[in-house]
């Protein structure tokens, strides 16, 4: 059969085809020979390769032999600009930790420069490992935009509220002004949402949620928290709140659909029914979790309760890696392990966490997460050829379980190219190398020495 | 002042100098700009780079100004071959998995060709991952021996032992007259070590063991074996000797400094003195432990105790990769959970389990596992200059918590260069997946689909 004229066929930017597609919806389709169709930015047509150059005339096209085509990887929760701290202070105590390493550290150090510069750094890292969405919590929300915007990556940044004085704001009045100042400068950003952001209920008084939970029901606006990730912090709300933060959120009404809770190490039997009635996602760290000895969070259980589970690998200064392929694995693992039931948290749903409940609980699930037509082309191609991924029997399995990030080949968001065969074509990789370098030079400086001498 | 005359300089067969050196004795040093010497093999110096080029006339110079140079890390316990069955069978209960997939598996598959192909790409894998030295137990030790010889890398080879009838042997009686003829093929190699390798005390009997013990005393050689990895091996023990197994291989002698014991998931607080007043050494494999269910090691505990306690990655059927940097970090992570206190398990510490502890509980712990000058040329250089491992205040930290496997950029095994700048130099690696591939074909065709049909 001869071709079709070209005049016949339908226009588009772009053709990937790989060896194997996952489009993650349905949960654990593996497509051979496939290849993803894009114009304008969204995804137009999923279909067998040999079928696509048939049917579309594209500017582009793309052939990925040996490599597997995926939803880019949505990290729901972490603190980008923290990279600059990474590896200042481990293998401490929480409290040791916190007091006299990072607390100190974010109070001499932060300013608008750190956290470009640290939120730079943090998404050269993240491109290079096929994380293609974040959602950030830090100070200068408003800079972190900005860097987002130049990125070409996709964020939810938080406007980040405390009663706390710190250098980004005086009280929590001013945390929210500042903060919906930010989110007006970006209203209708094609890949940047201005979220709320309340640090946690320890350090967020109870008059400040009821305004952020009217503003995020007014604005339709998600809020990202911390919240029941150590039993200390249980604990201290039983006494000055005389009930679990859990019940103090929900009296409050700030368990809704709306809340991405974040950790969630510490949940009774009760709670877990109320969680998922509520309709609130949890984002799930286990690598952070366990380097701060925060406790388990009970994902299985989760999980049969139809509560919709995100993955984040918090900041660089608890993990130490926003690697989120390492942060697949580190789930499937553990929560076989605290489950003691070896078919806990199979592959495939621990993908589906990664990708597409994380566009959920962060209010974009309409948008990316899954390679489905009329979604934004947020995809990566990962490369299965190295020793260590061979050989394929299932390439869900080898992504969760095998794959490190360095195995990443081809980034785009939105459509637009951001990494072609592991090099970026945006980020200016040297200069942020170059800056993050000097950061450390300073730091070191002022400490009077390195950590090893 | 002028350099010393040429002929006054002491010869060298190469000079490596690296930002960084990590000689893990004494434990947590890092040495700024250093220089390893290597001569016949072995080492002969390492002092600061400026004064090795003035000290030495080297063959080879090689210099790696972004990276760590370390001893080569161990895997103190896999089951190479099994890499060919890498992702064939995940997230199933333990049952399910050893019954209707594994076992089955290699009573229909493994043969001299399956052993030699997946020996040779788990070497392949661990080589470009900075493994330099593990330990093995397979059906087929003389082919394993065969592959590793020709692989330049080194390790110990189990001359496994069980009652039940394989390809490989008919009874216990058979696997050890086997693998005795196998070790007096290898007697002397100075890279290939032929150790004991009772499988574990459920399928191993009494007077097997008796006999490993006397020859294992006789020949001065080490005994690798599974030991309490599940909560059922215990109950089966108590049902059927009336004992708990450590209790039953102490009464039979098992219990001495020759001793790697895989996994100890299930200890009473009275078997960790014993162990230790045994000198026994700890295989920890924390990722299989978890994949598997199988419970928690309790190493915080066990390095209390002063227990010799190393690190393995198990098979690629229950980990799913032979990634040493990977295990590493679950090791630190997981080991602060399980003790809720984050301060165990810091990164140095693991650092020297992954190393110089691997060493010693292969009886190697004289001739590798640390840069001390006498010590053989196992080492290895990892490029921090990504930006996942930027910036670097700390080398260790960034060794354990944020460097991925392909970091590795040079591999030495008694000197001989076997990885320069990510390229295999020995291993021809096209061949070695081409194989891998066409076992994959055959298992997929036998198995009527692919897994994800």
């Amino acid at each position: 059969m001869p071709p079709p004229e070209a005049s016949a066929m339908y226009p588009a930017d772009l053709i990937i085809s790989a060896r194997w597609t996952i489009p993650v919806e349905p949960e654990g389709q593996v497509l051979d020979d496939h290849a993803l169709v894009v114009r304008d930015g969204r995804i137009v047509d999923l279909l067998p390769a040999a079928e696509a150059t048939q049917r579309y005339a594209p500017r582009e096209l793309i052939r990925r032999p040996q490599h597997v085509l995926l939803p880019g990887l949505v990290n729901a929760h972490t603190h980008s600009p923290m990279t600059l701290f990474r590896g200042m202070a481990d293998d401490l105590p929480l409290d040791t930790w916190l007091n006299e390493h990072i607390w100190p550290a974010e109070a001499r150090w932060v300013d608008g420069g750190f956290v470009r510069d640290g939120a730079e750094l943090a998404m050269l890292e993240m491109l290079q490992g096929g994380t293609t969405c974040f959602n950030d919590m830090y100070f200068f929300p408003d800079v972190i935009a900005r860097a987002v915007d130049a990125s070409g990556l996709r964020a939810c940044v938080g406007m980040i509220v405390l009663e706390q004085a710190t250098v980004w704001a005086r009280d929590a009045g001013e945390y929210l002004r500042k903060g919906l100042a930010a989110r007006d400068q970006f209203r209708g950003h094609p890949r940047v949402s201005m979220i709320f952001a309340p640090h946690a209920p320890y350090t967020v008084a109870d008059d400040s949620f009821r305004e952020i939970r009217l503003l995020a029901n007014e604005l339709d606006t998600q809020i990202h928290m911390h919240v029941h990730e150590t039993a200390s912090e249980i604990s201290a709300s039983q006494k000055r709140h005389a009930r679990r933060p859990l019940q103090r959120l929900d009296e409050l009404g700030l368990l809704t659909p709306l809340l991405a809770a974040v950790h969630m190490t510490q949940l009774t039997a009760g709670e877990i029914p109320l969680l998922a009635s509520r309709g609130v996602s949890v984002v799930h760290c286990p690598e952070s979790n366990l380097k701060l000895a925060s406790g388990f969070c009970p994902i299985a259980d989760l999980a049969a309760a139809g509560i919709n589970i995100a993955l984040g690998t918090d900041g660089a200064s608890s993990n130490n890696d926003l690697d989120m392929f390492g942060e697949m694995r580190s789930c499937a693992l553990l929560a076989k392990g605290v489950a003691q039931r070896a078919d806990a948290a199979p592959a495939a749903t621990v993908l589906g966490m990664a990708t597409l409940n994380g566009a959920k609980a962060l209010g974009l699930g309409d948008r990316i997460g899954s390679l489905v037509t009329g979604k934004e082309a947020d995809v990566i191609c990962v490369d299965l050829s190295a020793a260590a991924t061979q050989p394929v029997y299932d390439p869900v399995s080898q992504l969760v379980y095998a794959t490190s990030r360095d195995q990443v080949s081809d980034v785009w968001v939105a459509g637009r190219q951001l990494l072609a065969d592991h090099q970026p074509l945006v980020a200016d990789a040297p200069a942020i190398l170059a800056r993050a370098e000097s950061w450390r030079a300073r730091l070191s400086a002022a400490r009077g020495s390195v950590a090893h001498d």
